[in-house]
This record gives structure tokens, sequence and C-alpha cells, in this order.
């Protein structure tokens, strides 16, 4: 092959990890940077652009590779930008063409796609989805995301912007504030910070016994981390966490399996990570909400993609489909 | 063209009507039958097929048509089955191969899929959706229907039934009993069922002077036809139904397009002709439950085909994708 290798980058919320992939998805090389000490992107990518160059020039210089595929947070895989990303500091209420700020840096062509996209992209190439041509991929981390995937292809919608099934709208009526300013998001409920707050609702509500408090004396310092831990025990609020946090998936997968009925629904990210915890309770609540043509026929199942790597092999996909 | 003609068959609850079409989109013939009058498959298709051949005889003979393409509830597009279909006599709790049966008595090859998604097909064959990629089709009758089109594609999921958005759950706590058998589904509130029960109810709790006790006397007999009427004459009780049920669609809309992020959504059906009266609801709840980045992005039209040749345009479309 001409161009054996390409580039993936993943912008996280708090780290930017990248590396350079070959054909059968191997990282031969990876690096690191912090995402959101930068107050505008370019201060951002004179940091990022040195760091992807060592790398480039280590594998034989830009000639080597067919392109450098970007995961970032409100991307816009038409447009190549990243567009008023909340949690990053450089992109909050800007549009930033990011593809071609990494294009003219590099060399390279850079194409960009949502994180969560990269994801299913990475879990149709390499991971769990290989092979299925409709599928739904959940990320369960600081946020909710998902890249839908119909047709073996990634639905981007008319605008670049389509899956964004962490804000739909799973409690009408008092439904929690979430980050994006409206009430009753999935995101609200399903993201580690979600999970979190479930967990200090309960601890007060109930006023019982709880292992979490023992493990964690001050509520707000709780993560999802500790309830998995607790729930691991036997502790009781903590498996109820799940069960709550679990059914309300599961509901509104039983909406999503209405709208492009996949093969399956794959999750990733750190709630993901509590196994049968979560996952028992989302697959009650879905075959109970599921309209009765299609119960029973959509797994749920766990990315087996190690997630360090997960996000950079899916960004670098993507970079495959350059011509 | 060796094989100018294509037929499109709309399997209704009611009626089943049917018609030669041409590459333009012109229906040359047409006819007509009850659906529901039979107690078997077979007995409605000895009745159906003796009509069809003798439309295809009068344009010239089988050999003259490219394919036969047939809207059904309960389509399913890959086995070209009419599944479990609760409103049609002889195909509830049955599975129909209803294309293969049309086939081997026309001597023409048929395709099948629901009937909302041949309405959508119609739509971007010859509709107002000709030229977009990414759209959905809701339909407003008897029923809540749906097609929704990716890049350009029908989406059929898995399994052939997907976009079954009449059967979203929009209301979780005290629900409306839906005819599927679960509780709250938009189709409980947004089919021209739906509206009625909304009317009664709405009647009986305000105790308001309205029109519409006056135009039916008998509540248990009011259509959103009526409901119509009775807004015109600038009934407040039959405007705020409208609202009502405007913004109960706005609110699922917004969801929908937090999935597919279409360009257009396209009303059809009944309810779709209550024109203004549903549509401001339904752009206002749309807009107040977006995401930021989705906001007025996503238009709200409705479809300017004649009903009565939509059904039968939008599956005789399909009939040109036989090869």
């Amino acid at each position: 092959m001409d161009k054996p290798y390409v580039i993936g980058i993943d912008v996280g919320g708090t780290n930017t990890v990248f590396g350079v992939v070959d054909a059968r998805g191997c990282i031969l090389e990876s690096g690191k940077i912090k995402t959101g000490n930068y107050e505008t992107a370019e201060a951002y990518v004179a940091v990022l652009a040195p760091e992807l160059n060592k790398l480039i020039e280590k594998a034989g210089g830009k000639e080597k590779f067919n392109g450098i595929g970007i995961g970032a947070p409100n991307g816009n895989y038409y447009q190549g930008t990243i567009e008023d990303a909340p949690n990053v500091l450089w992109a909050k209420g800007k549009i930033i063409p990011f593809a071609k700020m990494i294009g003219y840096m590099t060399g390279i062509p850079a194409v960009l796609t949502n994180d969560a996209n990269a994801a299913a992209i990475g879990e149709m190439t390499y991971g769990i989805a290989k092979g299925m041509k409709n599928f739904i991929m959940i990320t369960l981390g600081t946020g909710v995301g998902s890249g839908i995937v119909v047709n073996g292809q990634l639905v981007y919608g008319h605008d670049g912007f389509a899956g964004e099934l962490g804000h739909v709208i799973v409690r009408k009526e008092n439904g929690r504030l979430c980050g994006c300013g409206r009430k009753g998001c999935l995101e609200a409920y399903a993201s580690a910070v979600g999970v979190a707050r479930t967990a200090r609702q309960f601890i007060e509500e109930r006023k019982a016994k709880t292992i979490l408090t023992e493990l964690v004396p001050d509520v707000e310092k709780i993560t999802s981390k500790d309830v998995y831990d607790a729930a691991k025990k036997g502790d009781r609020v903590a498996i109820d966490i799940f069960q709550y946090t679990g059914r309300l998936l599961g509901e509104a997968f039983a909406d999503f399996v209405a709208f492009s009925s996949p093969e399956a629904i794959v999750l990733f990210g750190g709630l993901a990570r509590s196994g049968e915890f979560i996952l028992n309770p989302i697959k009650e609540a879905m075959d109970e909400y599921s309209l009765r043509i299609f119960k029973g026929k959509t797994k749920v199942v766990l990315s087996e993609l190690p997630e360090s790597d997960a996000a950079v092999l899916g960004a670098s996909a993507l970079a495959w489909e350059i011509k």
C-alpha cells in the first residue's frame, strides 16, 4: 500500500489522545496532551501539531499517510468544524474550522466527526459491530453520546449533527436540568454525572444505611465508580441507582428501536463497565417498553475495544475513507 | 423503455386502492376494493388479483410492467410479508407472504413495504421531498405512521420494520392506552382517533360552551374533521385541541431531529389538512424542545400530493427499484 498509515485524534473534554494506526487497526505510536488549557484553538493546535508531526516523521513522513481522522465534541462531518462545544474552553460559543487547521499544520488531509460517531466507526471497523449494517453506539461517559449506523453508513443528517441521543427528553415532567440548558434529557440521568446526582438524591431521600457514605463521606464527591464499587459489595442503594439508571436507558432504547430497528445497541464508556448492574435493568425495561414487533430482537452489548484505544481507532478509521 | 409501467397498491385499513403508473408519475388506470371483508388473505387476493389483471391486460400485458409495489400496514420490506397487522382482519396475528402471492397471481415481481414508507418514497420521487436526502414522513391518519429517509435511502432497520414513530412513548406517566397495548404512544394522541379522544376529554373537563357539541351532539361521534370545522369557526375548545395535539407532536419531533437531523418533516394525511391550526403549535413546541444546535433548522411542511394518489404513487415508486 502506498499510504499504509492513518492518524486518529480524539479530542476529549480533558485529554486529547492521538496515534498512528495501520490498516489492521494496530496503534503503532501514540501521544497525549491536555485539551482544555488553552484560550484559543490556535494556541491548542500550536501545541498539538508539533506532537503529530513528530509521529509523522517517525513513521516515514507525510507521504505515508492516507489521512487524519478526528473525533471531537459537536464535530460537524460536512464542515470539518467543531461548533460551540460547551465543555471545551477554546470551542465554547465558537465555530472552529478544526479539520482545515490540522490539515494545514501537517500537510495531510483531515476529516472530523463527533466523538460518538467516531466510536461507532471504530466499533464497525474493528469491534463488536463488525459486519453489522444497522446498530446504535451509545457512549456513557461524562456525557451521553451516540453514533447511529443505518444501511452500513453513519447517520450525519442534513447538517452533519445527527445522533444526539443523549438529548432526547426522557422525563417531560419535573425533568432534571441538563448541561444543554433544557430539562429531562437522557444525559442528565445516564451520564457519569447523572449517576452521581441520582446517588445523592437516593441517599438524601432514603436516609438508609449504605456503604456509599462509608466509602465517600462527602456525598458531593461520589462518582459513578464509587456506586459500582458499592454495588459489587451488595449495597442495596447502589444497586437501586443502577436499576433506576438502567431502566431509564432501557425506556429510551425502546424508542430508539422504533426509529431505526438496529441489530444491536453497543454500550461504551465508563458506565458500560458496570456490566450486569446496568445491563439487566436496561434489557428488562427495553423489553417492557418495546412495541411487540420489536420485542427481543435488538441485542444490547458492551464494546470490547479497550477504551483508551477505541477513540483513536474510531477516529482513525474515518481517515481511510479519504480518497 | 421496455417496461414503461409499474403498479402501485395501497392496502389501507378500509380500502385497497391500486393503479397503473408511468415513469413520470401519471396514474393511467386505477381501481379500488374493500380491504377488510375477508377472513383469509387467500380470499382477499382472489378478489384483488383479477382486478389487477384487468388493468394489466388493458395496458398491454404483464411484459409492459417493471414490477408491482405494495404499501401495507406492518409490511416487511425484506420478507415481502404483512406481519400481524392489527387493523386488517385477514392479517391479524398472522404472517402473510403477500408480495409472493401477488407476484404469483399476476406474473409480475412484487415488492412490499409499510404504508408510511411507501408514502415517503412517493414524496421523495414525486412530491415535496424531491431532492432531499434526509427527511421524515409522518402520516397522520387513523393511526400515526412514519417513513424515515437517511442519505437518500429508506431506513428499514435490520428486520425491515424500522420507522414506527407513532409508537414512541410521549407520555411516560398516566399515558393513554394505545391500540398496540402499551401506554402513552404518540399515536394515542396524534391520530384521528387520538384527536377525537382529546375532544371528548376537553369537553368533559371544561364544561365550556363549544360549537363542537352543537355540530355533533353525541360526543362519541366527534371526528377530527368536526374539530377542524369548529376551529375554523373560531371555537376555543377546538383550537385548544389542535394546540394540545400539535404541541405533543412538536415535542416528539424535537427528539426525532436529535436522531436523524432531517432537512424536513413532511406531514401527510387527514390531520395534516388542518393546516395552521396544527402546524403552528407543532413549530412552537419543536423550537422550544430542540437542542440548540438544531433549533430552526428542520422545516415542517405539508405534503402536496393529492391524498388519493399519494399512497398509490408511493407504492408504485418502489417498483422501479426492481431489477
